[in-house]
């Protein structure tokens, strides 16, 4: 399989994606960007050409990897043939469909990662989650994935929305408390150091046992003295203080069930 | 150095700082619990005796630990002589001066972790916090402390409460974030395994970087398509929802700084 590919797009998930795919072999033709910085140094990375102009996007490719915003598919998108080529992308809130208009073969390849432009990932240990419109297009699909890591299912458009929306919480969200928290140390001259084991056993955890099994703390407890104590401590953080008493409170409901 | 310790408390902390101090080669005299249950298990873990009445606390102890909920530190203190010991507790959020009225020795030890009774932790990897009510008892804790973790500092009863709410965010919150992600996946017949590589990079890459540049996802994009399509996703979740909403709206004002 010596397949040819173009990537629209030079962001976090396309600089991660494009390298896992040019490690297991395949040929990376050309790197589409608007922005000249991160299509150049993308291109670099992959010793492989660059354009920031759609109407010079290589036309011979065989699979194209969107990974731009949505709202830009149809600045980008309507300027390319994609006569005989697969159209994929790589959204995990988008369906499938919305590539219909743009081509004949399209997928979605969904890897479910937080991706970050200068932080290189072990790509095989990631899941990823393939769709497409056809069985030929998805068997296709499928074997790219399984080149690149070895935990590859099948997921439909529905479902995979649900699982971005997971993946909101147990990463997006889980990041920021990790930000509110290092908030509330600098303000107290206390190094974020302090929380890395925690945060690692935390995460650790549940890599062995069920989140509701390992839940701890105050509101798990239902410790209304330490709780009304944080609240007040909080009084000057008004946002942190409704997260508190809302989390709390839900946690609280949760576990009487 | 071989201190007598007795615990009051036989819970998740009390469990694995005991068996710490085991390791470390103190001489743990009793376990004393209301639960004969959680007393009778952590007695046979350290090879140690227990009670469940307070009468029947050793007397002969130089250091007496309480991991109890604050709100038993009177059915169950008052009860003991501690004249010529050393009283501790274990928390986060109770300021020191709560043991001035049961002895004349006092001092705090504050292992910030996550503890469950059935998971065994590396306890030289936690930092601890020690404040005492004297220089010769903040250094006998110093000397204790140092023998089971490899990080102890010390912090007074204010910082500590803060060190504390932000190990709420960064772990109790975090864990419930992992459940409420594990409930919408079931809902939707997907396996939680396959949030579990995502859990651990996102606590790996704070353990390098600065959580404020780790952020990703729609909410720091301001990706409003992805964000409404996601709380109308939500619309059967309700609480899950206002999280959604109230989180993500943080998350890019704060980005916005």
């Amino acid at each position: 399989m010596s397949l040819n590919f173009v990537f629209l797009g030079a962001g976090n998930l396309a600089t991660q994606l494009s390298l896992a795919c040019k490690n297991a072999g395949f040929n990376i033709l050309q790197v589409f960007s608007r922005t000249e910085a991160s299509a150049k140094s993308l291109a670099q990375k992959l010793n492989t050409i660059y354009t920031t102009s759609v109407r010079d996007i290589n036309p011979d490719a065989d699979i194209y990897i969107v990974a731009i915003k949505d709202s830009a598919f149809d600045d980008v998108l309507p300027h390319v043939n994609f006569e005989g080529k697969l159209l994929v992308h790589c959204s995990g809130s988008m369906p499938l469909s919305v590539l219909k208009k743009y081509s004949e073969n399209y997928g979605v390849f969904y890897p479910l990662q937080t991706f970050s432009v200068d932080r290189n990932v072990l790509f095989w240990e990631i899941p990823v989650f393939i769709e497409a419109n056809s069985k030929k297009n998805e068997a296709t699909l499928l074997k790219i994935a399984r080149k690149i890591s070895g935990s590859v299912s099948v997921l439909n458009s529905h479902k995979r929305m649900y699982l971005h929306i997971s993946a909101v919480f147990a990463c997006n969200f889980v990041n920021y408390f990790y930000t509110v928290a290092s908030g509330i140390l600098k303000e107290n001259d206390i190094p974020f150091n302090a929380l890395k084991p925690l945060i690692m056993e935390t995460a650790q955890k549940v890599q062995e046992m069920a989140p509701e099994n390992a839940q701890t703390g105050p509101a798990v407890r239902f410790d209304e003295n330490i709780i009304s104590r944080h609240l007040e401590a909080l009084e000057n953080f008004p946002e942190y203080q409704a997260f508190y008493e809302s989390i709390s409170k839900s946690i609280f409901e949760n576990h009487k069930k």
